[in-house]
């Protein structure tokens, strides 16, 4: 569950097969991802791996690895406060990834005074 | 876990095969999608895969992948700030979605000064 | 993970079969369904699928299924801010569901000025 | 994602067959339980199943069911803020629950005022 | 869903085998770890269990269990206050950690008042 004292805007992409995404967050939002999953299911694409990956500060990570039969989601938690860049290995075929953006705080919260 | 400041509503639908179904926020509020499920197993539908879209802001994406047997259940982590739609490509049957709306902030938290 | 600046109350039920159970959230209190549960499993009943059902606001949704050899147990993400009766189509056995109270904020939140 | 307005202490253990665990909040915190997992696999154990018991307000709920081949971790969202019993059915070996404590608000925030 | 009511920085860490990692949680911040996952899927792994382990604060807990065909990743909600030790059984082979930092709170929250 959440607490939305920020302004939210959903946010989601279609990342295709050899194209590489870039993701900008946008000035002033940190960008949350929330999930992945593949298109519609083809019949002879059952037991291939999908692996996901994101370049993001001169880091190539993993992701995680999607399946047509087994794993066709997978939720994330997810955030980046700069830009970064999506990709996967499925040849022909689409990833989606869905998240939010969230208007980041301006202010040094961590010298706030309630008194 | 959650630290509900806001007004919250329990929201869920039933979106049947063949009707898409507008879902609208409401003004003021943000729509939080928390998971969508199948309806009761029927035994003639074990391998059948039924795919979830959702339509927003001029955008067709796939939201996830259920079936009866493997995935009967898919948790979210989704907002959406305006109308959306949502639909499926089960013939004959249901997919239920259940969620929450949250109050929208209405001032500019990220000018807000607590002093 | 959470910041509970509301008061919380652990929860957790036990629902047996043929006994739907009306919960109550409780004045001033919000449910949050964490997850469900079967219980201990039995040999013969291994590929039986259990679904659960909630009854709020006059809709009986469907909340998922389970089944003791492949899915014993689902997270969840719902509110509540009104009673509701959980349910299931598990003939002799329980299902139990856990989660937590958290105290509404009385105050309209989303007119709060702080200056 | 969170947002930890509050003090955070990391928190483990290690409950092993036949020796329920009690764990105390500790006075002013709650417990959140994010996880239980089984410990490294065991080739002679790949069916058997594991059901969790939680022992709390005097009410004995499960909490989970977990196995070595399918199912070797759960999440949870669960809170406690008073002391806990937990436990399992696995004869010899271990499951591991992980969370953290975080520092209960003293104030009575459904009447607080901010002006 | 989140709040980001402090600074976050996206955070991820490539594990080798072999080669356990010190994670520094970086003084005034607090490392909420999101999820572990392998790397590529190759071909003769498929049915190899991958232990993960934590070292925090003089204990050594096991986190989960990865493998290449079932569990490729796990989500967590796992938060660390201090340094941990990141490590796994995999021996030629890479787990990948994400997660993100977050600006620990400074003031004493829980004898806040706001008046």
């Amino acid at each position: 569950m959440f607490s939305p004292f920020c302004r939210l805007l959903c946010s989601g992409v279609e990342v295709k097969g050899g194209e590489p995404l870039r993701v900008e967050s946008g000035d002033g939002f940190i960008l949350h991802l929330s999930q992945a999953c593949l298109g519609e299911a083809k019949k002879d694409k059952g037991n291939e791996s999908v692996c996901l990956f994101v370049n993001f500060d001169d880091q190539k990570l993993v992701l995680g690895t999607l399946s047509y039969e087994k794993i066709p989601q997978i939720p994330f938690d997810l955030v980046f406060e700069k830009d970064f860049e999506l990709s996967h290995n499925l040849k022909n075929g689409s990833v989606f990834f869905s998240g939010y953006k969230v208007a980041q705080p301006e202010y040094p919260f961590t010298q706030i005074n309630v008194s």
